[in-house]
C-alpha cells in the first residue's frame, strides 16, 4: 500500500490546521524536489506527532517568499488529539519560522483548496528614501513619493469581475482569466506612514496577480499610468506588458483566507 | 599619529546619522573583539566612503538582539558629501540590516551620547496562544491572556523621578539608580490586538531597565503583581529580584532619541 492509500484510511480524522509562516527561507508552501517547502515541513511535523506520514492539502500554493499569517490546510491524521493541544504539539517540533495558531477537527468532506470561497492579501511597500532593516523581509521598498490618494482611486478600478489577462504571469496555467475582486484599498499603515499597504479581496487569483497589480498601482503612484488605463486593461484586450511589474514576493502576505464551514 | 588621532583633525566635518537596525544578527551596537557590532559595521562603511577611519559615537550602547529604528550616532569625517546624498553612499555599501536613514551636518560641539535629553523605546510582547512566525525577530512571546489595562495602570508608578535600584542588572556600572520617566504606557496595537506594546519614554536607563521593567509589567497582566509593590520598589528600597524577569533582547526597540538641537 502507497503512503498516500495509508493516509487515506477511512477511520482517520480531518483536521483544518491555520498556519502562519515567514516566507523567506521556504521554496514556496508546495513540495519541490530541492528546497525546503512549507508543505513537507508541515509534513514531517505531523509525522513526528501522529507517527505516520500524512498528506498535507494547502488552501493554496504560496510562491517562494511569500508570506502567510493566515494559510489554511486540511490533513486526516490517524487518531484524534485535542485540537487545542495540537499546535503545541506541531510547534514543539516545527522550525520558528512556521506556526501552526489553531487546528479544527472538520468533516471528511471539508477541502482546504476547494471550499475556500475567498482570499485577503495585502502587499506592503515601504515608500521612503531608504528602506527598512527592521521590516525588510516583509515589505518591498520604492523610494520617491508614492501619491497614496490616487492609488486607491485607481484600485477601485480592479473591483468586480473582469478578464485579468493583463495581471497573469506568462507561462501560467491555461485557465480562465476572468476573476472577481470583492475590495481592493490602499492606505498609509496607521502609526508608520512611510508603509504603503495595497489590501486585495478576491475569490480566487491568477498566478502573481496580486503582485502584478500591485506593481501597476505603484506606477499610478509614480503618476505613470491613470485608473483609465487599468480599466482600459480589465476591460477584455489587456496583454501582461501593458501593465506593471510584477513586484518582488517579499512583500506580499496572505492574511486570511475564507470559508463558509470554518470559522475560527 | 594613531587613528583616533588622524580622525580628530580639525578640518573635519561633523555629521549625525540617523540609523535602524535589525538586533537580531548583531552582537550589540558597540565593538566586540567577537562578534559583529552595528559600530564596526557602520565604521567600516563610512571608511570605504571616505576612504579613511573615522570613529563612530553612538547616542547609547544596544544590547546584542535589542533592534533601533531610530539611533543616532556622530562621526567627524574628512570632506563634505551632501546630506541627503550620505544614506545612499553609506547604504550602498552597508549590509541590509543596518540603514542609514538620514543624515545631518552639525556643529563639531554636538555629541550623540552627551546632548541627548531623552529616548523612547518600545517593548513588544506577543500576548497570543502561540508566537508569531512572521514577526518573531522583534517580539517576545507570553501565553495566557495578559490584563493590558492593569499592565497600564501599573505603568503609571515609574513615570516620575525614583530610585530604579529594583530595575537594573546586577554587574551593572557603579552609578545612581534615579532616574526620571516621561511616560510609560501599554496597548494593544492597531489592528493587531494579539501584540501588546509598551513604550516607555524617559531622560536615560541603567543597563536591562526597559527589559526589567516590561518583565515586571507582564507579572502585572498576570495578575503576579500589584500597582503597589511597583511603588513600593521604587520608594528607596527596592531589590532586584523583587522586580519581574529580564525579558528577551528581541522584544526592545529603540524608537526615537531627543536633542535640543538636531531635529530630523
Amino acid at each position: 500500500m502507497s503512503e498516500e492509500a495509508k493516509a487515506a484510511n477511512t477511520a482517520d480524522i480531518r483536521i483544518a490546521l491555520l498556519t502562519e509562516y515567514d516566507g523567506t527561507d521556504f521554496v514556496g508552501f508546495q513540495r519541490q524536489d530541492n528546497g525546503r517547502s512549507v508543505q513537507q515541513t508541515l509534513e514531517e511535523a505531523v509525522e513526528k506527532v501522529y507517527g505516520r506520514f500524512c498528506r498535507i492539502y494547502g488552501c493554496s500554493r504560496t510562491d517562494s517568499g511569500v508570506h502567510a499569517k493566515g494559510h489554511i490546510s486540511h490533513v486526516d491524521v490517524p487518531f484524534p488529539i485535542p485540537a487545542d493541544k495540537i499546535p503545541l504539539a506541531l510547534n514543539a517540533v516545527l522550525p520558528e519560522d512556521l506556526v501552526v495558531k489553531a487546528a479544527k477537527e472538520m468533516p471528511d468532506t471539508f477541502h482546504a483548496r476547494f471550499d475556500t470561497h475567498g482570499k485577503r492579501y495585502c502587499y506592503r511597500v515601504r515608500n521612503a528614501k531608504v528602506p527598512s532593516a527592521v521590516n525588510r523581509r516583509t515589505e518591498a521598498f520604492v523610494p520617491g513619493v508614492l501619491n497614496v490618494e490616487a492609488m486607491n482611486e485607481a484600485a477601485q478600478a480592479f473591483v468586480g469581475t473582469h478578464d485579468f489577462s493583463a495581471f497573469r504571469a506568462q507561462g501560467g496555467p491555461d485557465i480562465t482569466p476572468i476573476r472577481t475582486m470583492k475590495s481592493v484599498y490602499v492606505k498609509r499603515a496607521e502609526g508608520d506612514p512611510d508603509l504603503i499597504e495595497i489590501t486585495v479581496i478576491g475569490e480566487s487569483f491568477l498566478y502573481n496577480m496580486v503582485r502584478i497589480m500591485a506593481g501597476t498601482l505603484v506606477y499610478v503612484g509614480q503618476g505613470k499610468m491613470t485608473k483609465q488605463e487599468i480599466e482600459k486593461l480589465l476591460a477584455g484586450d489587456g496583454v501582461r506588458k501593458e501593465a506593471g511589474k510584477t513586484m518582488p514576493a517579499k512583500g506580499l502576505t496572505l492574511e486570511e483566507v475564507f470559508y463558509e464551514n470554518l470559522k475560527w
